[in-house]
């Protein structure tokens, strides 16, 4: 296995360090994208739909990316240009290019802020009869996942962090899918806003009958 | 373990049987009511929350449950008065009462019946911000098993087939729980509704703002 050198002036962003107040600012410097708990709600309640979230990004590019249930044992894991892998396994997104026939991740009922709330219910009251069915696991990381995984088509949200979608990007990205911003631009991790998929058809049908959402950034 | 001895006048229900058009009609003779693949389109999408389901009733009352999920290998099972287990373990609810502080299992997007389809909607509308948050696996049984392992609190759903839920009514009530008509009156497996909860409380104050389906029945 290729080895990857930390630098000393490496650096982390999660939920912890900006919940201090902390200004959160992506550099080229190594930076550790994590999160301790995705589906912190799923966690509390005791529904086993909660991982633990880790990416490392070098000069803003992601080189690792680690998804991991360990109730369900669910370790999704990716590095740059080698493929994604659930519990070692190789995982490959369905191939699948039109909404109809697709399997869509999202979240309802999570978020208590009134105009994100009227955004994700006008979202599902729109794509329910244009899509073969939703799901929602209750967590961003792991919804992303099941796109890698081929057992989902999309998956998309606003008004997530980096620390939710930052490993799930590249698993998807690995696993043979893409990452865009949900109007159909490039993805930024930064943005608190994404869409993934299993082809960029499907990824840019979605794009254009979504009703959009532009949280203020981390 | 205490034999249950089966009779020879034992009987069937499951989805295979009544697509053939025979009229599906509980009776007190003992009856294995199947279903063989919940959560099919997660099945044939590869979304790993799919189980089967079988329940046996003897004299109308339910002795047997079982819902398996062979891939997260989930082995959800319960005997009359003898309590529910996941694997082995005892389960048991959360004991929630208040319908804002309760994760909630429904489904949106499986049915493709304009009129369901409008029911759902209207209640994911009403019911987000109401409740602590909403998800959806895609399987009734697995939604039900959920609530009876106490990482939901809550689980409804109209239009469903007795096969879908014989087995999961008992895992929930083994556990602690209880099983009712989503309008407040008793459960009754063949009405194709069920509402689920960790309480009585909780189904009573959901059942009063549920906007209600009556599907023809089984």
């Amino acid at each position: 296995m290729r080895k990857i050198f930390i630098q000393r002036n490496e650096t982390f962003i999660g939920e912890e360090a900006t919940s201090l107040g902390t200004k959160v600012e992506l550099t080229d410097a190594p930076t550790w994208i994590i999160d301790p708990i995705d589906g912190t709600m799923n966690f509390v309640h005791g529904l086993p739909h909660t991982c633990i979230s880790i990416a490392l990004l070098i000069n803003k590019t992601t080189e690792i990316g680690v998804v991991y249930n360990p109730i369900l044992e669910q370790f999704f894991s990716a590095r740059r240009d080698q493929g994604a892998f659930l519990n070692g396994a190789p995982i490959r997104v369905s191939g699948e290019k039109e909404l109809r026939k697709a399997l869509v991740m999202m979240e309802m009922g999570t978020s208590r802020d009134p105009e994100k709330m009227k955004i994700v219910l006008e979202n599902a009251n729109n794509l329910t009869p244009q899509v073969h069915g939703i799901r929602a696991l209750g967590s961003a990381a792991l919804n992303m996942c099941m796109v890698a995984l081929g057992g989902a088509d999309i998956s998309f949200e606003f008004g997530i962090h980096a620390w939710d979608i930052a490993a799930g990007d590249i698993i998807v990205r690995e696993a043979g899918g893409v990452c865009i911003d949900p109007a159909g631009g490039p993805f930024d991790v930064m943005s608190r806003r994404v869409l993934c998929a299993a082809t960029m058809e499907l990824a840019q049908e979605l794009a254009k009958v979504l009703v959009q959402y532009y949280p203020e950034r981390d």
